[in-house]
């Protein structure tokens, strides 16, 4: 079975290149074993920034009004790529 | 028919993901209406840098013994990608 790929889809007019590409390396730097890898790809949809594994939505920008934060994102990605996989502190509420 | 995607796959043990990030943010600013997007992938291979457009091998550093320039990457992407465009003073030898 091949490694889960996660996608990260933003608007380019927007300016949001250099948010995917530092999520990108946080998500590469976390799940070097476990992902396929991390595509950044720039959105047809003005305003997008969305995040999926494969093919499943874990974060989209439209419906939660924000951006994500580093730690929630990394758990969302554990929780449908390596759910069994520990993140440290990031896996503290409060951290 | 849809748009063509890069794939920088990279060695994570030698430490070159924020090589392929960079080349990933390079590529994404000059063909951001011209690619699908570019797949930063961690290789399974040690020492592998390997650059393709589809399934197109366009760099391997085992082949060349040495990383790309950015200049370099963009005319050799371009050619497979969008060869009719123009890539400023990119497209100058000595540039």
């Amino acid at each position: 079975m091949s490694k889960p790929v996660v996608t990260i889809e933003y608007c380019p007019k927007c300016g949001w290149l250099l948010r995917a590409a530092y999520l990108a390396q946080e998500l590469l730097t976390t799940f070097q074993e476990e992902l396929g890898g991390v595509l950044i790809k720039p959105a047809e949809i003005n305003g997008r920034f969305s995040i999926t594994v494969d093919d499943q939505l874990v974060f989209d920008r439209k419906q939660q009004g924000r951006f994500p934060e580093t730690k929630e994102l990394k758990q969302l990605v554990r929780d449908v790529a390596c759910p069994d996989k520990p993140l440290g502190h990031s896996d503290k509420p409060g951290a």
